[in-house]
């Protein structure tokens, strides 16, 4: 399997002179219910460090003030207050939809939401109990190729029936082109399967097995999925994530997901060449 | 057009020896709704660490915790308080009303009120969303003298009635003309237009282009405006808001805007030679 | 006048090795209503940070999320509980009210409580609204010998009855006399007024003159007489506040509150040559 | 008595490259009401920060923004929706009981459903008023070799019946053998009791005589605990939090127990080798 090098950082360019914040990309991100909201706050800090042009977060109202009160830079929605969500939703570029979505049946109201009402232009990203409620659902994908799921091993399995045992590029590879999708299967070498060739992260350590740190990274590939075109900001994504997390961890037993956050905008600057 | 010089920045003198809190004035600053809270805060944070004496946020109530946990240095009224509100903005020197203000009725009656009540002496920048609500009404501007407008292109549109493409110096000028009121119209080379000639911000750079940079030049405004007299304050206020940017963004591929606020009491005193 | 000197931060010991929690004291603060809230969040971090060693927040519960989101090591009692507030403030050795209390009936309340159940070894500061409600009432110091205020200009002109053009060494003096208690006049020259000479504080600086100094000085004031049994505890809190904000304001235009109080465990060490 | 040396650090091992959180240890943490909320965050914040791979706390829901404001990576539970209590609880490989638990009904209803639902292979940490709880009850240990109290010398009177003059070596061994479990008895040096040789903590300092501290300990025991597998987890986590302690008040008056938490990442890695 071809693994990435740092060369996929170089689809990161120098910013365009003439630019303001919606050069930059709107992004909506949906998720935290009472339980879980923290996972959608670091999702939120990774998007808006990554350098999305404008951010809103969709979320129980519970977790506003905590939110703010870390991250004045993004908006915030009521998570059921579902006319403001049409409205934002709307004009969003990029929507991350699942970081501590958690399995009730409003997470379920706001996936269904999502499905029926993402546009041709706009990618979609489908992260942790968001993936678990779609693989339980009927659900079908409006615009596979513009979707992005990002399951670990046991959320895999329930997207695609293989159990982790059976969790080979073969079979990944098959059940990746069944959904049509692009699947970002995270472990400690995370893999892309998509239409093009398959590729294994090769960075990536355990200090960086802790709570929050999926949610940082599909908060950073909808940060760079707004700000560049192609697929290699996926790749370009995964590959900084563990990059920072392999550098924080030579000075620490545990990385935080949210000193990953606070590195990127550094460590963007270093690979644009800018 | 003129461009501005960093001797712009020689009118943030040392600072008085003998003083207090209000020698450095009071400044009130009104937005912030539920969606949009966040905007205030930045203006707020900007503002407190410009300098001003005191600083009293007047905002939904629901952004009170999360302003407090970032900034106890702030006083905090309930928006929805007329009492109160307009106890305090009777003894304000300086208002900024507009950030993440909305554009509910709510904001509109904030408004209403502010232009009901400005006196003599008091100085109104009026900012994002109390743009946009002043341009979709019959308001009268009280002061024009002591009033500025920061708007993005799209703001000035709306306010001016100029079309995007058609904003050239001159044309921006004769409307400028009309309003009598400042306008710092806000691009990636933001102009000033005044009374007096029109300069142009030489600096700033496309890692400022995120949600919330606006926000926090608006502070900056109504920090400089209520310690320093004359219209040098707001060009100070601009061209150091770029040139901090500019400074971070050599090391940074996205500058937020609170890290704008957190140098600013630095980069001020360093101008100031006290 | 006599002018504090550094000798005067001697009375700083090295910490007794067998010690406890309880050997640095207990403190208990009152104040922060809806609108000044952060004004005893500043106290509170200025007590904590000087060293105190279990400190009670008693407030309105608006500010109570704030308040631990900044700073978990406070325990914190809802103002309307006077049950709570009772048993808090019968363990406690130091008390400080005023910071934020604002002039309404509760506050009124508070203060009355605190004269009313103050123990002969209980110490108390009051500061702020407390000062002005002190002023206005027809309340007497139970233990003047162990009260403190710490107005500025115009609270003192409430409390003394001196108009500020009248606030002389002379009449201060016979003013402290007639009150009996300890009064810490802040101004650009802070000057203590006691039993004993009165000493005028040489330190200080304009980066200080910003909302919130007060309040940090109060709490440094309580967690200093929390720790060291004299009245130089007064003094040296007074002298290292001045000190600790005049090297900051080598850097900065102007110092906020919680920088100080940020810098204090520092400072301390340094001269408590422990 | 056996002291503890740096050796005993050794049990911190380099992580397993193959791993995921989960490896890390599920813990749930119980305390906070609305008093000592700050006690179960600092807590929460130690237990992260040594690595545990997910951490619930379960708390007073007035907790819960001020706790993810500062540590988004938590989850969080409303301690008063026992079925959810339940779920969590099941799933624990440690639970810490105690810190800012409270002395009221809700605390012991919580204790109690802790001691009926332990399961064979969890271990439990009781703390705080946790301690004082049990000693005031007739409730009884499921499983004493698991259970770790940790006791300051007030707590270890409730809990033995010893008085505090009374607490010699051989007593409190005497004491410890009745419970059958382990015994953290703190003071400023700490030993630890169990089936094994009692050994003291010979690190510590004053510094650390201050509000949260003990709250930090439990969270750390807790975090340990949850990733090494042996009885010398305790040993280390004692020795730690004061071997950092000592560094950190080379530098300052007073410790805040946070910061012990936040120097955690950076001392684990360099004793663990890795």
């Amino acid at each position: 399997m071809k693994k990435l090098t740092p060369e996929c950082l170089s689809i990161i360019p120098p910013r365009p002179q003439i630019s303001h914040k919606g050069t930059f990309g709107r992004v909506v991100l949906i998720g935290g219910n009472q339980q879980y909201g923290g996972a959608i706050m670091m999702a939120a800090e990774a998007c808006v460090r990554s350098g999305a042009g404008l951010v809103t977060v969709i979320t129980d109202p519970v977790n506003h003030v905590a939110l703010h009160a870390r991250l004045p830079e993004v908006m915030v929605v009521n998570w059921y207050d579902l006319t403001s969500v049409q409205e934002i939703f709307e004009t969003a570029d990029v929507c991350l939809i699942g970081p501590g979505l958690g399995l009730e049946a409003h997470g379920q109201t706001l996936l269904s939401f999502v499905l029926n009402h993402q546009q041709a232009e706009q990618q979609l990203i489908i992260d942790g109990s968001g993936i678990t409620l779609f693989a339980a659902s009927s659900f079908t994908l409006p615009f596979s190729s513009q979707t992005i799921f990002t399951p670990h091993q046991m959320e895999w399995q329930r997207l695609s029936g293989l159990a982790i045992a059976q969790q080979s590029e073969e079979a990944n590879k098959h059940a990746q082109h069944q959904l049509q999708a692009t699947v970002v299967l995270k472990s400690h070498r995370t893999e892309i399967y998509s239409c093009g060739p398959t590729v294994q992260n090769p960075l990536g350590n355990p200090a960086m097995a802790t709570g929050g740190m999926g949610d940082t990274l599909a908060g950073m590939i909808a940060g760079f999925l707004a700000q560049f075109s192609d697929k290699g900001a996926i790749q370009a994504a995964v590959y900084l994530h563990s990059y920072i997390g392999d550098l924080l961890a030579k000075e620490r037993y545990v990385v935080l997901p949210t000193e990953i956050s606070a590195a990127l905008p550094y460590w963007m600057k270093k690979f644009s060449n800018s």
